[in-house]
Formats: structure tokens, sequence, C-alpha cells
């Protein structure tokens, strides 16, 4: 097989795929099941796009240089409409899941006495992975102030991501009836088809693929990975209190290697196939997914907490909360460096 | 050197360390010189009450029991009340030097575009073991509402400690004139010049200094070690804005533990003298210092915020600050867990 053959194999599984899951979000009903079906076209459909654009991006000097140059910006624009919706659901989830874990009442433990009753209190918890429930789902209601505090912190964030959310899903639709998108599907039903190739003969995919992994590595090395590496350097909370900008700047490189993480993923789908991904490459990029969730959960803390004319226990919990969410950053910094270095160890 | 020897020994050096800091505190001078001496005093002074306060408890069948019996919580009171002073100021400038790493603004970093830059942004920092600053000492005025709310936080834990500080000073100068103290400071030139030792022959040191370290590894043994040791379990600010006195059911065992690890290096003191302390029990205890000093502090950040009519500002940074110290706390049972297993690989 060519390297113009491979590519157009993938390009086309890709664009299939991307046709599949618009016909599929088109179709869904509005019921419940029919919900689920959309939210799962929708979510395949961003991940198609994803690729086709990486893909464009990585191998670009083997595709129609004018033809690609033209399609790329507009699967960003559309990947990246149809993701807000889902990022303000999945923030919300995020917070309010935080919310409920630091406002579950601890269990009533034992009197410190025993060898027993400490293990008991200690590790009772476990709150961590549990599932998210919304506010009033508790088994308890709010008695103290700080519970009350929280509380009150997720109705305001609710309130305030619902709409947001709303807002991204009506755009969206808009999106879907603009003359924009059905460009946008008209080039991918050409790629469906026939992938416009470059006639370059000497083109081959390794040594672009090759070079996405040279950016992807330099940005890593340019990671304070030494820091990341020591547990507990609260980094991630540092200049906190400064200013709003104050974590983008130390959180641009780390989103940035998540972006070029991405490009080396999808370039060694084209060039191996998807169907054994690489675990450890998984796990670096579920916890720079992590990392960025988190981020913007920790911004969505602050900036309610900006809200005028909140209680000030409301502003309480959600300082609590924000700083909950950048020491999960610095937990994602952790795990990132964790598993890289694993990876750097075993290969070849 | 039999066994009522070597304990005499210990006893006779702390009781005589413990009157010459007293009488060096009492002869210190009130300018900045003499406040230097009498807080050195004041330390020395705690450190021999408990180390004879300890070793009347952990070797008390070689003693005269009801003369002992009398004199622990006597010196356990003393103690008590020397400390707090100490600790309001030791919590206040935690509590400062916390809030000025978090509202210290960023570095202006490079745009990130280079390999450099990024690295630049993100190991910039490095305040977490930077001197304390007093609010105002910083190069920049706060400006914007978060730096605001940081300042005030400040100015209100400051205003508050301060005056806790104060009370604690007044009950320690009251203490010292009371015939309570004349009846402690007796006691402890008897046990200076002759230690009131029980008539036992069989009695021995090192059963003794056995069982208090048996009852050391116990306490361990229920501490929730395994979860410790995994960063970023998010355990110590778990329930954080449940009721105000959730942590201190999570912490109570780790408080335990403190103390049972002081008596064990006391009786290592009697047994092999103070010489050559170890490194790895001196490191478990710095551990356990730093989580009662964190634990507290964020109660004291957690108090501070339900202080009426403060602004929503004040309470967002008193938040950030509280899960901040929790944090600590977190960060501070992860190296005890380092620290202790350690110990447990290399001992014989």
């Amino acid at each position: 097989m060519t390297a113009g053959e491979a590519l157009s194999v993938y390009l086309q599984d890709q664009a299939t795929e991307f046709l599949r899951s618009l016909r599929l979000q088109r179709e869904s009903t509005t019921d419940a099941q029919g919900a689920e079906e959309s939210l799962a076209a929708a979510r395949s459909l961003r991940r198609a796009a994803r690729r086709v654009g990486a893909t464009l991006h990585t191998f670009r000097p083997l595709l129609d240089p004018e033809w690609t140059e033209a399609l790329r910006p507009e699967l960003a624009w559309l990947s990246g409409t149809l993701a807000r919706e889902h990022a303000y659901a999945a923030r919300l989830d995020r917070l309010l899941g935080a919310l409920h874990r630091l406002s579950t009442p601890a269990p009533v433990p034992a009197p410190v006495r025993s060898a027993q009753a400490p293990r008991t209190a200690g590790a009772g918890a476990g709150a961590a992975g549990a599932p998210v429930p919304r506010p009033g789902q508790g088994a308890k209601k709010p008695t103290g102030p700080l519970a009350i505090g929280a509380a009150k912190a997720a109705a305001l964030l609710e309130r305030q991501l619902t709409l947001a959310r709303t807002r991204a899903h009506s755009t969206a639709l808009q999106a879907f009836g603009s003359s924009r998108f059905h460009a946008v599907a008209d080039s991918v039903a050409v790629l469906a088809s026939e992938v416009p190739l470059h006639p370059a003969p000497e083109a081959d995919l390794k040594p672009l693929a090759a070079a996405a992994e040279a950016q992807l590595v330099e940005a890593v090395a340019a990671l304070p990975l030494l820091r990341a590496g020591h547990p507990y350097n609260a980094e991630a909370l540092v200049h906190g209190l400064a200013a709003d900008t104050a974590p983008e700047a130390q959180d641009a490189p780390w989103l940035k290697v998540r972006s070029l993480l991405r490009l080396h993923r999808y370039a060694q789908e084209v060039l191996l196939g998807a169907t054994a991904p690489d675990a450890r490459l998984m796990a670096a990029g579920a916890a720079l997914d992590r990392h960025r969730e988190a981020a913007e959960a920790a911004a969505a803390a602050a900036s309610a907490a900006r809200t005028p004319r909140i209680a000030p226990a409301t502003a309480y919990a959600l300082g609590v909360l924000h700083a909950d969410q950048r020491h999960e950053v610095e937990a994602a910094r952790f795990a990132f460096q964790q598993a890289w270095l694993r990876e750097a160890v075993t290969a070849p």
C-alpha cells in the first residue's frame, strides 16, 4: 500500500463515520432514547471531525494544498461549536460532583481509642469515584452554614452553566442549519468518495508522522516535569489569588502538549491503524484531558464567585471548590509525568 | 549503670534545663534582644517540660507513683499554657505566608511559542519556601478583586490571631506568677537534685521503652497509610464543606500518632542518649508537626470565614486558603508515609 493509499483509507473511514454520525443525529427522535442517541452521534461526529482535521494538518504535503487549507479551519469551527455544549455539561457535572464530595457529611467515627476506629474514620469515605448526584439528591439535607454555602454554590453554578450550555446548544443547532455547515458536509462527502491527493511521487507518511512526534517531544521537554513529578508541589494553585488570568500562563504549555499529543496519536492511527491504541499515550492523554477539564472547572468556580451580591458562605464554598479543582490540575500533571516517564523508559 | 541511674541522669538533665530556661526567661530584658532571648528560653522550657512529662509517663513503674502522678498533669498544664502563644504566632505566619504565595502575581511569561517559554512560566515561582512577608511588604499593591480579597483576608486573620496571641501571652504571664506554677517549679527543682525512684529491684528500662514503641506501631497500623501513600488522594479536603467539625475525625488518629511518636523518641533518648537522633523518626515527626500546624491553620481560615459581614471576596480567599492548608495536611500525610516506610524497610 502506498502512502497515498494508506492516507486515503484512513480519511475515507473517518469521513464515512462523520457522515454516518451526522445522519444518526438528524434522525434521532426527541424522546429520552433519542436524546441518548443524539449525544452518542454528536460524540462520534466530533471524534471523526478531529481526526480528519488533524490528518489534513499532519500529512498536508501529501494532499491538494488549496483544498486542504480551505477545509481545515471549517472543520475546526465545526468541532469547536459542537464541543462547547458537551464541555459545559461535563464542567457542571465535575463541579457538582466535587461539591457533593466536599459537602457529604463524614461517617460518624467511633471514638479514637481502639486501633480500629481511626481506620474506619479515615478510609470510609472513598467518594472521589462516586457517581455524580445533583444537589438535593443526597441522603441528608444541608444543616450548617458550610453546607448551606455549598448548596448555594451548587445552585449558582447550575444556573450559570446550564444557561451557557443552552446557548451553546442553540448555537450548535444554528450551525447545523447554516450554509457554512452544508459546505463542510459537502467537502467531507468528497473526502469519503475520493481523497484529493497531491501528485508528489516522493511523498512518505513516516517522516511526517515523525515530525508530529518531534513537535510533541519538544513541547513535553519544555514542561516543568521535574516539579510535576514531585507530589504536592502546590504549583497549580500558586498565584491563585493574584489575578484572574494567573493560571492561564502556567496551563498554556500543558494545553499545547495536549493538542500535540492528539496530533501524534492520530498520525499513529494513520500509520498503524486504530486497532491497538498505545496504552501509555492513552494514559498521558487522559491525564491532559483531566488537566483541561479541571482547569476550566476551577475557572468557572472563580468566575461564579465574581457574581454580584452572593453570600459570603457561597463565596467561601466557591473558593474551596476552586482550590480543589486546581489541586486536580496538579494531580493531572503528576499523572501525566508518571505516564510519560513510563513510556520513555520502556520505549525501544 | 542501673535503670534507676540512667533514668535519674536523664530526668536531672531535663529538670536542670527547665530551671535554667526559667531563670533566663525571668532575667530577659524587655528590648528586642531580650524578646529574642525570652522566646528562645520559652522554647527550651517547653522542650524540657515535654521531656520530663513524657519520661514520667513512660517509665512510671520505676518512679514514686504518687509523686509522679501528681506532677504529670501539672507539667501538661504548664506546657499547654506556654505553647499556646507560640502556636498562634506560628499559625499566623503560616497563613500569611500561604496568602502571600497565593496572591503574588505570576511572572509575566513569554508567549508560549519557543521551547523555553513555558519552562520559565512554570518553574519561576518557587515561593513555597520563601520567607514570610507581612501583608503590604510585597513589591506590588493588590489590584484586582482577587488580590483585594486576599489582602482583606490577611488583615482579618492578623487581627484575630494577634488578639488570640495577646490573650495567650497574658494567660502565660498570669501562670508564671501563680502559686500553681511555683509548685511545679519546686517539684522540678526536687527532680534536679534527686529523682524519687520507686524501690523496685526487677525494674528495667527496655521493656517500658518497648511498650511505648509498640503503642506507636499499633497506632500507625490504624492509619490509612495506603491511601496516604497514593499522591493526590483528595482525602484531607473530603467533607470539607459538610460541617465545621468534619476534619477533626480524620485528623485525630494522626494527632494521636504524633503524641506517641514523641513518647517513643523521648524514651529512646533515655535509653540511648540524645546525641544521635534517629533521622527517620525526626522526618516522621516533622511531617506530623506539619500535619498539626496545617490542620489548625485550615481551621483558623474556616473560622475567620464565619466572621459576620465579611465581603464575598474575603470569604472566597479564605476558602482558597482553607483548601490550600488541607492540601498541606494531605502532603504531610504523604511525607509521613514515605518517612515511616523508609524506616520499616531499613530497620533490622
